[in-house]
């Protein structure tokens, strides 16, 4: 989206312009009940004092597993909302309490931060993932929407990460103010200097979206190439929301035929003993580059035993430093890593600064990525993953060099606006406007995105700085997804909260030279986080509002949501 | 066995007599070398001065479950020490890893006693359930015995549950020390008075066995009819076991598929559906009395989670209090708890007195009692499963009142030396010989059982207290099982010791009126705790020895166990 089509359709558009807090809720619930095609045409900019105050910044913004209740747009299913509000609270409880014994029974746990060990003994201070206790409704319409990119979005990892000026050029000014990125960089440069190939490339990533609810479009938050997580507890979760349906359902008129099917633990070990059979040694296993302490880590196990209970592939855990001390490439390319070769590298560490304290790491990075084991990314495909290179394909011209027109069709429609810090008339603009705009920093991580008064602020401090330290961050579009309501469980305790979902699709592709083995999407994980949660690139303009009047402007606002088609 | 039969094969056997310490561990070892048969009856007793000192009581004795590796009696199988002696140390690492893994994703799990709210809400505070890391071995023999004898005991209790005055004889003065007794017996008196019958009778019982290496006989220790417990987690240990066989057996030399298939928790739910179908009311559930506090909650809900994807079945839990409170009985004899009709009571709390705090439980026991709701167990069953009736039917004479002929000797052969306390002989035997006796108190909950130097302490003392307080207890035989080594895994850390193990072979039997719908052998419970804790009626005679003199004893007395059939 360019920046003037970006702004025109804001400026047409009331409730983006003005995020909406219960002074102005009436007004606004009047106003959407009404045509909204009229709508998005019509109406005048609020004035800027009836803009929400931006919501606190949470650094560890709490996050629920969920699962998707497709819905079609016909009359006779009930809005989340509705069926949130209508369940009383001892139902609640005896569902909550069914979830958790379920969750118990099946696997469905993380490590609990209270207890020692927790994150480096398995099987030691257990308990539940956080979960919302029923799916979010989620329109077939965008789902299959967000299914079908999959598969180009594989093929446009696959794509870029071939042109190593493409990647090198795009970065450059990033790598000046970012360590991280720059050591990622350098480790590819060498790569190329050495004309080194990959043969075998794997890619298992997650594109994250959300549903605008302004624009009525599914836009892209970002694409992971790198650790795409929850695999297998996403899978659990879908599992345990039908599970509840079938014994709850009919007193809450939801179907759980209605929550789709969960494939993403099969099909990413599917695409990793896939890529293990490419790599033709009976005796090599798949290594998981892991971080010391993980939380997360029976999400990992459970791929891990899908693949062994599967395909028989074994796969070991190493840390970046026991990689840098226990590994070595063989003169033929092989890597052997604590006495045994690698077919995969399979990542879930080395995406973030933390994950690299000395140079130990780093070279562990830098030796694993000179072998001819299977990365899961290799460096050209995490460089991809950047927010930089997010924003550098939504320019105009730019995917053009990697797709075909109908796929550029695609790709584009999801995409939002998406700006780097030396566009002078988009800085320009979202010193104005603020509350239209979301700052992101390059570095990874999760809770540094900017939002509200504070982009204006960090925006002119950054042009008095300089231009270089504009280069840390991208700027993007922000999103206004809808906010309903839902039972979020947590440590054994439920509470009712506006909440907002993500959608993440994964996707799986294997190549070998020319033979494309595997480009597929790969089942999904739906993510719910209380709605007064900035994180995301993303904010719920009624975030505070817990009462009535929110209730009903939220049921509104989803209806609209229905209605996109006519939008 | 009779006072004197058994006195006469303890005096012709020395380490009956004289449980064998380091100092006399040569002496033994060149023994129990020669030839066995030879052993039992030529040997004199061992000088007071070696007789292993009584171990520490254990209030709460470390308790592993395991799974059984049955074996034959052939050569090509490595005994479980020279296994576990073998086995180094990283490869323990990496099993247990494995095993903890699998723990945590496969629901074997209970509460961590040292988290909040661990044994109140389900997914909170989770630690993998302890386990021993191989299964121990088991010689098939006496495996068979042991389930060929599970339907007979189910018909037992059967049988002397419908003796109401042999119940309340026998029991006459345990009642009149012990009040907890005494309330059941009076239930029960008030069943008798009202001629009460039970038409659909159900029980889910455990027997559990020892091998007592010195006489080679597989002996019962007790007899559960109430509260029957790890029918779930123990067919997870079982399936535990096969995987890591599966993965390291070779290396170890043990086989997968000698871990026998374990149908404990399918068998229970087939019983527990079996008789909510003889009630006959598709609307009626299974209720599950629980403690208000229960940290193996996660083995019941196994069991419930079975029932109902297996069976459709419903269960809902509560807790006497709560039965107070929210129960009462139709006039046609319909147990309402909480608005639903109990079809089937399954007591998981009750057993103890501990679970009566006041006399709202009390009366919680006998409303269920006196409905027509299926009780597991009745009061009767529950009796039936006391120390004092497990005395009497070991009496002379007294089986045969219940059971035919090749039943009665097939139990007799289980059973160990059992007296009650207004035996002079017996008394006078303990007091001489302390060490060849345990004392039962009548009282329920482990922990209680009184062995060595205590046992001539404390029926002196009875002695002169009188006779009445003599009946809160009885006498049983001591049992030396052998003790192997074993890979004990608690809390995530694995240690290797002595250990002794229990067999527990789950019973279920039901009939309604005389159409018997349910009478087998239901898989099976494998318990090892480590050989320095007496708990359980045992003391194994080398608990506090961990030299290599020691484990050479072991193995020497495992390879006598081996040719049990010549002794």
């Amino acid at each position: 989206m360019t920046l003037g089509g970006f702004l025109s359709l804001r400026q047409s558009c009331p409730s983006f312009a003005a995020p909406i807090d219960s002074r102005n809720a009436p007004a606004a619930a009047a106003a959407s009940s009404s045509n909204p095609r009229a709508l998005r045409f019509r109406h005048k900019f609020f004035p800027r004092a009836t803009y929400l105050r931006a919501p606190r910044r949470a650094m560890d913004p709490p996050r629920c597993l969920g699962s998707s209740d497709l819905e079609e747009a016909t009359d006779d299913i009930p809005a989340a909302s509705t069926v949130h509000r209508a369940v009383p609270s001892d139902l609640v409880e005896k569902m909550m309490y069914d979830a958790l014994v379920w969750s118990a029974l099946h696997g469905l746990v993380v490590g609990d931060r209270r207890v020692q060990k927790s994150g480096t003994v398995p099987g030691v201070g257990l308990v539940h993932a956080p979960f919302a206790l029923l799916p979010m409704s989620f329109p077939r319409a965008y789902w299959r929407q967000a299914c079908e990119l999959a598969p180009i979005f594989n093929e446009l990892v696959d794509r870029v990460s071939l042109d190593g000026k493409f990647l090198q050029d795009s970065l450059s000014r990033t790598k000046k103010v970012d360590a991280f990125t720059s050591r990622l960089l350098d480790i590819h440069s060498k790569m190329l200097e050495i004309n080194k190939t990959e043969d075998i490339r794997l890619g298992l990533h997650r594109s994250d979206y959300m549903l605008d609810a302004e624009t009525n479009l599914l836009l892209q938050i970002e694409l992971n190439t790198i650790s795409s997580s929850f695999p297998g507890l996403s899978c659990l979760v879908s599992e345990l929301h039908r599970n509840l349906l079938n014994q709850y359902g009919k007193d809450l008129r939801l179907d759980s035929r209605r929550v789709p099917g969960n494939t993403a633990v099969s099909r990413f070990a599917d695409a990793l003993a896939k890529a293990w059979n490419e790599y033709n040694n009976s005796s090599a296993v798949v290594m998981v580059v892991v971080q010391s302490e993980e939380r997360n880590m029976y999400d990992q196990h459970w791929l891990c035993a899908v693949l062994k209970e599967m395909y028989g592939v074994a796969t070991i855990r190493k840390t970046l430093s026991e990689i840098d001390t226990q590994g070595h490439v063989l003169p033929d390319g092989s890597l052997v890593v604590d006495g045994q070769t690698i077919a995969v590298i399979y990542f879930r560490a080395g995406y973030s600064p933390n994950d690299y304290p000395s140079e130990a790491e780093w070279r562990a990075r830098f030796l694993m990525e000179k072998s001819f084991a299977i990365k899961c990314p290799s460096i050209s495909y995490h460089l991809v993953g950047t927010k930089k290179i997010q924003q550098e394909l939504a320019k105009p011209n730019v995917l053009e060099r990697f797709l075909d027109n109908e796929d550029i069709a695609k790709v584009r429609k999801c995409f939002a606006g998406l700006w780097s810090l030396d566009d002078p008339d988009a800085v320009k603009s979202a010193i104005e406007k603020p509350d239209l705009f979301v700052l992101k920093p390059q570095r990874e991580g999760g809770g540094n995105n900017i939002y509200g008064d504070n982009v204006r602020e960090t925006l002119i401090r950054l042009q008095q700085q300089g231009t270089e330290e504009l280069a840390a961050y991208i700027m993007m579009q922000r999103i206004f997804p809808t906010a309903s309501l839902a039972f979020l469980v947590r440590e054994g305790v439920w509470h009712l909260d506006n909440a907002i979902s993500e959608l993440g699709i994964y996707g799986a592709y294997l190549r070998n030279k020319d033979k494309v083995i595997m480009n597929d999407q790969c089942g999904y994980l739906m993510r719910t986080k209380v709605s007064s949660s900035n994180e995301g690139g993303v904010a719920a303009g009624f975030a505070l509002i817990p009462s009535t009047a929110a209730e009903k402007l939220i049921l509104i606002l989803m209806r609209r949501v229905d209605l996109k088609t006519k939008c």
